[in-house]
């Protein structure tokens, strides 16, 4: 059974995340998200409501679990036997920097990193965007997939 | 069983090739390495020549298939019952080149596309690399998979 | 009355061209198309055919008018007395293209570039894509504007 | 009447902003320049002062108005009856950052964004760049277009 | 004495090329200017011409010669004991190319590359978009560097 | 004799910085590495801590000097007397962001910038990566050139 992390600060999980984690689903075994929880970051949604949130939104799905952690991602996924490493890719931004981060993985030892573009139509929607529009007093629900929906 | 095409020209099959389909191997119950066919390109070894190459290669790995193909790469993935195509990127341009292939084959209904980054030192090795240095009477086999290293 | 050209080689002209067309449109007192004819490249349709296919589908539109041309785009602008030249932008490599072309255009006194991007839905669409598709016998209906739609 | 919106912190408005006004100028018949104000950051310039100094070089274009604004773009669009909104791209970054920009636009309504490419000997110049040197005591007076210029 | 090798089709040279050389030259004690020949690719000059016009723009520049070859530009650079080659780079389409050939010059013990930017004004400015005008009759020699400005 | 500058804030200096030394060492008389100290950033090393390091890495090379500065580039330059910065390039985003400091430096009177490419793999480390997993408690050492391997 293969396992795969699928990591980030998810504040919050965007409709642009849901959408890498379903098609990501029938390729392993297990997906373990993890919310990152950085305390020199300032977040709008605490570790908590982060966890909770996207745990309600796979509840009926028990290849996911959700767990919050404060190191390196690559210790967090050999804490979950995870060999892989999922990434959405939106931008040419996106690919260079998640280059970096696969490139320094591979040289301590971290999980492979598998790459899944985002779909055009989602291919703009990012947490700080959805935290700028929200800041501005924007309902901001279309960007947030829903319980029902999935 | 998740089935994934792996598709190109291969002309000829490189070690930057080999890295991708050794990374992805534990991704899938069965990978069909499709080698493209284009009567509307020339060609520096024969198909047979290159299905036989890569075949030889993985001999004793029970969950790789090798097939020439001559029509669409979606076609080939559907009658292959391939719901992935792996892709390996080196570069910007095979981002975003990748990332329009990725995308049409979505609206036509053809295989979800996974990506894995070109390992650093092989990022620049290329099928057509390798035929212009060949071209110019250089020993190119360090570029080539030996059926012993495998 | 602001006169801009949209040139491109139109073979064929894809519901990406003509979403160009249609965001253009309030800016310019008229629009002509200029279908490129180049003896030193094939086309699947003739030049003739191009012309006749975009006509019909702005038969209703009086600002638009469309033409052949065989010279440089800027003798074609210079000629249609448009300063602006449209282009559409899908990808970084396009966005590098035609920041040659713009660039080039303004040293040799050719029309001002107004750049739109293309709808996420639309960006992997080329002509040559659907070229390609229509090659191996797909259906292409869907990527082409039709007349009623218009 | 075409009105667009342009807008930036504009701390300091530079000669690259001042060229891609310029040039826009003839396909609108009204243009808003909107000085975005943020409490959440640091500026060299008060608002009142980056209202002032572009009001000033524009004094004599009828077509042009300044106005500072401190919700959303697209809320500031709306407002001026904007139904497009120009932004010069100087590099493949901005072209990645103003897509964004322009596609959650698209989904919440706002404005079409219409691109300039930088002229190419402006194409390094930034508010961030001339704040840096002034920062250093350098004289920065020809990054600013001057009233008498215009 | 460090030398440096320069190459490329130069069909024709360019002011672009012009520029590099001239910014290059400092930092060397002799740069030789190769001329690729390619007996598969069609020029609009013969190769004597081309060798011809870049000897007598650099023929009061004792650290300068000018050479045609027709192998790998690694055997080139091997033959005139230089251990760099000079590229110049216009945008990030350039940027990779010249990548890819320095990665590959540097596994096969060929020269190490030095990158200058092109200058902004002159970054559009390639062989082929000359030869493009010069085909539409259009007078290019704003785009050749003439022996008198030398 | 040629001068050239080599800047950053080099917190700490990673093995990639090393390695564009040593490889632009040979084009240079004397290369002046320059300790940028920027009293806005907080840094993990101090400024003598930086200089230190990297003067002990180079005892042993005459042409080699380490020095602070906390003033512009180019005023460290032209004090220096050099007429080169030497840049390594990793990415398309440190491309670009170069290209604008290279323009701002012409502009400005300041040196010519020399680049070269990173060394595969070499090109994910950084600086900034280091201090992070410096944070997490990763030993960071092959990171780092030793004085030993010089």
């Amino acid at each position: 059974m293969t396992t795969a992390v699928f990591t980030g600060s998810f504040d919050p999980f965007t409709i642009g995340h849901h959408s890498i984690v379903r098609r990501a689903l029938p390729l392993f075994g297990r997906i373990v998200i993890g919310v990152g929880v950085n305390e020199r970051k300032q977040c709008m949604l605490s570790a908590d409501e982060r966890v909770c949130r996207i745990a309600r939104l796979y509840v009926g799905e028990p290849k996911i679990e959700v767990r919050a952690y404060s190191d390196l991602t690559t210790d967090f996924a050999r804490r979950e036997n995870a060999g892989f490493i999922i990434k959405g890719v939106r931008s040419v931004k996106d690919f260079e920097y998640e280059r970096e981060q696969a490139d320094i993985n591979r040289m301590i030892g971290g999980p492979e990193t598998v790459l899944f573009y985002a779909e055009p139509h989602l291919a703009s929607i990012s947490s700080s965007v959805v935290r700028e529009l929200a800041h501005f007093g924007m309902d901001v629900s279309c960007f947030i997939p829903s319980v029902n929906e999935e």
